[in-house]
């Protein structure tokens, strides 16, 4: 009913708590008049030959249309002849840099006060290449790509960065003592783009030292820089001083300026067998079926075992699971179940942070800070926390203590 | 003049404090009357082609003949045509696992207490293989690699060691869901080696949440076994958890039994320009001189500058130089020039706790708990601390104590 025409953005609520905690985004930023219209795309139930993976062709033409999104969790099976989902958006859009900023919850308590990190993380290569291949029986090799043109582009974005977020200093994590050529072009780039930051401190640093300067004393760095996998570990890692990826935000910066925001979850209540199978599907049919949680465990189940599968063995520091998929009897075809939780005990705070990040790359910084002071307050205030926080609201009270704090 | 034969043993003193936090293991180990002769060698001052590196020929011998042995921190430049010190160890004497256990010093306070914690890492391969070549230009790739040897190798040590030290659980550390094949191949051979020790847990941790968890929670974990690469990262984390890496034993096992305990440096006093030179050298005739801080960075310095320079900008949270390297006028040939600090400052605990599991290996385990229990009475007691402890005592008064608490 505003007049202006609102902006378009796309939302993937994603798997498993997804739908619950992208509700609880959509009722914040409806209270707060966002102007913005959500476009939904759920993951697709069959593989898309044009993105060779579960991800339909049409949800990343609107992110390329609408230039912002944002995303819930999405989880994968291993192989099967389609790809990640995560790494699919991360190749399809060009995200070529990830980037967490980390601080100190008010009012929440963790082992470290006053952490305030940015995490930039190179997005497209390095150890993600996918490229792997048997030698001969029992050696198997994995190759590591850096090149120029990525290593230049994400230390571009970190030294502009800084500088437009008013830091003081970018640091470069390595391992270029072992891996002097690829990790070495990757540091040559950072300092290339160094000399053109005179004003902002620059300095390398090895990640084995860095994860232990980190643990020891996070008020030694400011924005951190690196390849793929070490972004992989150092945000988890920062994330974990703060309290757990379940706080913090995350946003993708793609080529053409696509901002893709998202949550990256980790910590979550035990919601084994309390799950809501959104899509009909034939149990007696189904030979296997195959659960996943937050993307990066899976076990196979029995049909008949579907709502008691516990998963066991090589799994206690587990979530829980957030998708299903099934391989019917007879056809060896992978198909997608998507499925929600609905315990209403999900955590909201990564998504809604993210959301805060795409609109400042939407420059609505009134809106962004009105709903994140309100976010803040709320946890600050103490009185409406979720499970994974020690508290004992549900999502719902949650958010309309934001709501009510806007 | 006790009547038994005594154990010889290897001792590579190292660069920079190493000769100084070998005396002080020197000087416990003769009034605990431990029945041992040690070896010593320093790094070579030439590269020596049957090794190719500044290691000498003769002294991997000493380690093979005696079978064990005891390393201080070793530093080596990067590139020209040879090995690093570290790496080359690893390779020549199959060192296939290296482990650290991390553990809280009773009274020296941390973010964390009781943390109990063995890293066991892969230590020959890997992302280690130093196999790297340009592909074209501005794109560089490095080969990781894993074998069913090397994996099974170390996770039999893994279980064998969590068996033999009546430890609950081992944790397999890896990112197969990104790397598939390789770190998929390191998992298939821990859940080999898993289903031999059923009254050990197992369970699989994906090596960002493993961080995650650990900053959070590291009661959470007992035995890790990872890759090389992750137990690099991972072992250092740890440490910084208890303190840091002056703190933190490490031994590494070799095929045929043998023992190569060493001390990992990473705290340390700044000593920059207080370093004494043990061997003569032309200044006039060195074009360059090389510095290096605990193997890790490097900075080139022109000769006259050689007694104020700062290692400035790109090395902030570095140590110290522990070692020179000279590239004469002229003839482009590196040679080592052996340094060593006589600050009387540096914390021997590593080394010291780290020649304490190198008896353990021996079975002189009268000795060992001797020894371990002078030096956590001695930090406990809090009244001979070293710098990097917050504490204003020498090396050699620190020593005395522990000396005394013997
Ligand atoms: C789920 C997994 C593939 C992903 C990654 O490794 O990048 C996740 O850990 C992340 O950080 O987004
Ligand atoms: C100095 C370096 C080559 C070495 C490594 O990466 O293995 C060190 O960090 C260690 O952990 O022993």
């Amino acid at each position: 009913s505003s007049a202006s025409t609102p902006i378009r953005a796309t939302l993937f609520p994603g798997d498993g708590i997804g739908p619950e905690i992208a509700e609880s985004v959509k009722q914040v930023f409806r209270e707060a008049d966002v102007p913005i219209e959500w476009e939904e795309h759920y993951v697709g139930t069959e593989i898309d030959p044009r993105t060779q993976s579960f991800l339909t062709w049409e949800s990343l033409e609107s992110v390329r249309k609408n230039g912002v999104g944002l995303k819930g969790p999405m989880a994968t099976p291993i192989g099967k002849g389609h790809r990640s989902l995560n790494l699919t958006l991360r190749k399809e859009l060009n995200l070529y840099a990830n980037v967490r900023p980390c601080y100190s919850l008010p009012g929440y308590k963790t082992r470290y006060d006053n952490v305030d990190l940015i995490t930039i993380r190179e997005n497209t290569e390095g150890e993600y290449s996918g490229l792997e291949h048997q030698v001969v029986r029992g050696v198997v090799e994995s190759l590591k790509i850096i090149t120029r043109q990525a290593s230049l582009r994400v230390a571009e974005y970190a030294f502009h960065y800084a500088k437009a977020h008013g830091r003081e200093r970018v640091s470069a994590i390595h391992k270029a003592n072992i891996m002097q050529k690829t990790d070495g072009l990757f540091l040559k780039c950072c300092r290339e783009v160094a000399e053109k930051y005179p004003e902002i401190k620059y300095e390398e640093v090895v990640i084995d030292n860095c994860c232990m300067m980190l643990v020891k004393n996070p008020a030694l760095f400011d924005v951190l820089v690196m390849p793929n996998l070490y972004g992989d570990i150092i945000s988890d890692l920062c994330a974990g001083l703060i309290g757990g990826l379940g706080l913090t935000p995350s946003c993708n910066i793609g080529e053409g300026g696509i901002a893709l925001a998202e949550a990256v979850h980790g910590s979550a209540p035990d919601i084994a067998g309390k799950v809501n199978i959104l899509e009909p599907f034939d149990v007696q049919s189904a030979m296997y079926i195959i659960s996943f949680s937050a993307g990066e465990e899976s076990a196979y189940v029995r049909p008949e075992s579907l709502f008691k599968f516990s998963l066991g063995r090589g799994s206690s520091h587990l979530s829980y699971p957030v998708v299903l998929y099934i391989i019917t009897v007879g056809v060896d075809l992978l198909k997608r179940i998507n499925i929600e939780t609905c315990l209403n005990l999900a955590n909201p705070t990564a998504l809604l942070l993210s959301a805060v990040t795409m609109l400042r790359h939407l420059e609505l910084h009134d809106k962004a800070d009105r709903i994140q002071n309100a976010i803040l307050s709320t946890i600050a205030e103490g009185k409406f926390r979720t499970a994974d926080l020690g508290g004992s609201s549900s999502t719902s009270d949650f958010t309309q203590a934001i709501v009510d704090h806007l």
